[in-house]
């Protein structure tokens, strides 16, 4: 932390400041100019943010030093973290071949999610998306299938052996929802809800972590710390699009989040073009975007017949332009240095 | 809910538009221009907002017609809801006299929180806050209490006759935090936690919600509808600052939302303007502005030292900034034909 | 400028970062940590600003000490500047009594004109404003009347004895404007137009600076910098409201801009309500929240039939509602130490 | 323009605004529903814009309907418009070779032009950008050597055969820099500048229009309106990062505006990394998501000693990192079926 003065601030204000920290058990060094004074604080970053040096007379400013986090901290790492799905032989996020998430928003019932998994598995899709239980901003709005939804999927993965990515929001459906799927998701809505954190960092399984809508890269990382810091170290790092000023897509897709992010952990990074976009006629070029910014997979929405969907219907992929986008995917994996997921027969 | 074609859109597109909405139950009237055609769609706004109608062939934009909110619109209600706190007697929040509530930011022992409450009740505060549970960005910072901060805050509670508000974060501790306190806090962060949303709605004692920083006003509106969509009628609205480029205060304290709330709502709105300031100098300003613009009462943080706070001491106000505080709203208080709360004698 | 190093920076890294710096003629003094180091810069922040210093190798973040402004900032002056309009006996804008701009968003045409004039001079506007050259989005839109609007707003001068602000876009005009207008209006989308700004700062009338859109304290105060540096002290600057994610007002007005900017400069601060709000019926609490939050004045939009008017008219007041304004605002001036100028009979 | 009523619209207050439509020359078309009206408007939308429907008793909301750009827009054209710059066989920006664009931010003297150019004329860019009048946000930044640098440019150009872009920043300047650059650059921060985009749009020389800071789609391609309304055909739009609360990049890049505007617009799209990420290492992986969502293009900023710029130099690529970009941009561009210009030797 580096703390400069206000003018005019008097030597017994700058003692009373180097005190404080010293209090802490932090070292200062005090570099004077004509008009500021400068007081470097070096050691432990986390015990400096809780302290309100703007409080303090004759404070004007402060800048950071060193970051927030540390588990989740490229530093913290030897290498990439590669977090493993779905048990042995399963998918991995993080290695040389790109994770490809499909699966409709909801799951509305047995037969269409089948018909899902069947098409994306077909197209090179390793891992099954699906919304049993649905954050809605309306409270009259179609809220999921809850319990039932969480069977279909549990079915379905069994069936077609694809691990299934699924949303948990209530601290309390943590352990239930860990028994049917095999990535729990925390959506953007709930990157800061703290308990809900904390309760999947006491899971032992893989977790996908949404970027809120207006958090930053540094947020986003402590976020992720909330969660390594209860022991689970199966972090995936996704960028879903911001909350800016401009409307042309549903959010404002931050691709610039991926390259950062890359410099910063060594968690796994995807991207999620369908909330992006918020319409099916830009995700492929948002998917192509990402991909090529460095990104470890992405995370798409595909529906049957997107015009009956129950949620999000305009941002799900039909079928044929799934297959469109996994056409055009694999000239961006390659130029990347990345490989994709095999396409296997329907019935394999 | 109108929606426009795009140029070329066939007279069966048209139809399939129309019968989709049909079949929901609602009845259409079409206008055909030269390039485009215009379907309205009158009846339960509800039901189409799940209508995924971008996905539909021809359709080119939406433009959704009526509030998707009920219960919390203006309409609803005869007149402004005002919410009674703590029992008979006790303060109203809404009223012509303006709600003014102060406290710590958090609850660090006893006797930090028992002379807070002394100096604000004696400076005309009818309300305490404070908080047991905190939401912190990192997972290193100070959490907060927990039960022994409830504790601490009914004691203080039973000993000045304070109605007390603290923020429950965990769906699970709703009943508890509800056993100790007289008005539930739901934080930023958790505006859309739709589980908490749930149980605050099914709890009889009032309900603070705060804007999230990236909250629209019909976002804001929608979460309370989920708590008053179960039963609970005593939702206090806050603005506290939003997220922008901005960064001269800690959040851009947005006072147009304060009369664009009063022209939606029947339910009581204040400003936190510790929050959107982020550091004391500036609360003063934005509390006058927040009550200037319409308010029906303000929330701020006080604390006795604030440059040894465990958290948030940028921003808290000294026990003289408060009484500055308190002396100067007195006339924009009645320039906006509002009340304050009568001072009282510290040992009253 | 504080410069801190990466981790692993060597101390030959940081030898040349030090003599980079003292090649401006800056003295640097260091202090050493466990992983980083910092180097404090004391002197010219101006001649630092332009270092490209995270291109140098070993260099991780800067923290700029200091205003780059120096004209603009509190401290050059001894006291808060009083802007002198329309020569002796003329409005001041910065002294007690608050500055009231109020007249018709485009000049449309003699009569119009005159008669706003008549009605906001009669209910205690002293400036009156109006564009003759408007800045439209789309060029298919008025533009305005041009030379002749100009003409216009001089003839209104001459009978009612009203100073008259309007906008200034294009470099080439400012001459020209000047000779007809007292205050040099620069719009929000020309805030960092650098010719027109010179241009402007070569002139000696005063100016009315607005805020961009997107444009923090610090390039505001930077813009006004540009004009003082060319010899014209007369700078007004105003918050207008900035764009942000939230649409339920056209803009969002930043009110915390005003005291950020009362403790950063000497210079006049009003507020514009008319565009923050972007509707007539939020602009008389947004008037009021400026006032309160301690602006110098504002300048509003008046028209005699505003659903007839050729630019802004969703926004401008009936003449009835500037009557509302001012009869509301009057406590609130009040409250916050200031005066009003007197209302007139129209036929003084 | 769709135009809906509020709840209580009387008869009377509808036909009033079916009367004010129609006096334009609009045909009107009314669908009556339980609590609110419907009006269609069908016609020139750009008629309709300027009417202050919002201001008119029973109007609560409108729909804009149509696009209110024309000759910006993709149905005006029969096919996507190929600017042809520097005279017969210079290069074609919105073909299938994608644009190249490179060169230092600012021209600061005859050596490390001349060096740059024929550095990345050999690695495969096809045009030289360097600014000779900058616009700084500070007056006491370096503002570029001015007439000077555009000498320099000129004759570069004529050594190389290199076409130049440039920025003009006066109207006054537009013919000056006409006769020296091949490419007339509008920066962001003139985007809306109107008196010089009618200038440029008088030229006969290329534009290349740069998005605002806080620009929508809508306004950038009414901004191109204005240059293509004036005659001038050539006009290639940039996307270079806007300004939102992210601030991990300089700029947050929205590459997702590309395909937004490949959906709106027949004019050649590039992209800008440079000024989206504000530091050289981030510059590459942007670039690659613009051209892997579509972009005709890119311009970058390369410096043979960033440490030494006088303008942007955190953000300038050395000669090195500028042949990785090349080397890696090839398979993405490739990806998307574009070519890239075949790179020269340094002295042809």
């Amino acid at each position: 932390m580096i703390i400069v003065t206000r003018p005019g601030t008097t030597p017994e204000q700058i003692q009373r400041i180097r005190d404080r920290v010293a209090a802490l058990g932090i070292q200062t060094n005090l570099s004077v100019g004509t008009t500021r004074a400068v007081i470097g604080c070096i050691g432990d970053v986390g015990k400096l943010a809780d302290l309100p040096l703007l409080a303090m007379a004759g404070v004007e400013s402060t800048l950071p030093v060193g970051r927030p986090y540390k588990l989740a901290s490229l530093a913290f790492a030897a290498k990439a973290t590669e977090v493993s799905v779905g048990g042995p032989g399963g998918p991995v996020v993080g290695g040389a071949e790109l994770a490809v998430i499909a699966g409709p928003c909801s799951v509305e019932g047995p037969d269409m999610l089948r018909r899902t998994a069947d098409h994306v598995r077909g197209r090179g899709a390793r891992l099954l998306r699906g919304g049993a239980f649905k954050p809605r901003t309306s409270p009259y709005a179609f809220q999921g299938l809850g319990d039932e939804g969480l069977e279909l999927l549990a079915a379905v993965r069994a069936e077609t052996g694809m691990p299934v990515v699924t949303e948990v929001m209530d601290p309390r459906d943590v352990g239930h929802v860990a028994d049917h799927a095999d990535v729990l998701q925390i959506g953007a809505r709930n990157m800061q809800n703290y308990p809900l954190l904390r309760e999947v960092g006491e899971a032992r399984t893989p977790v996908l972590l949404k970027r809120g809508l207006s958090a930053t890269i540094k947020e986003l990382l402590l976020a992720a710390e909330y969660v390594l810091s209860r022991g689970n170290p199966d972090v995936i790092l996704c960028e879903r699009g911001i909350r800016t000023f401009a409307t042309a897509t549903r959010n404002t897709f931050d691709v610039g989040a991926v390259p950062v992010l890359k410099s910063e952990t060594h968690l796994p990074v995807i991207v999620d073009p369908s909330h992006a976009a918020g319409v099916a006629r830009y995700v492929a070029p948002l998917a192509f975007a990402g991909i090529a910014a460095g990104a470890d997979g992405f995370i798409v929405e595909v529906h049957p017949e997107p015009a009956e969907a129950l949620s999000d219907g305009n941002q799900a992929l039909t079928f044929d332009a799934f297959e469109d986008l996994m056409d055009g995917v694999a000239a961006f994996a390659s130029a990347a240095g990345r490989t994709l997921p095999p396409a296997v027969s329907a019935k394999a």
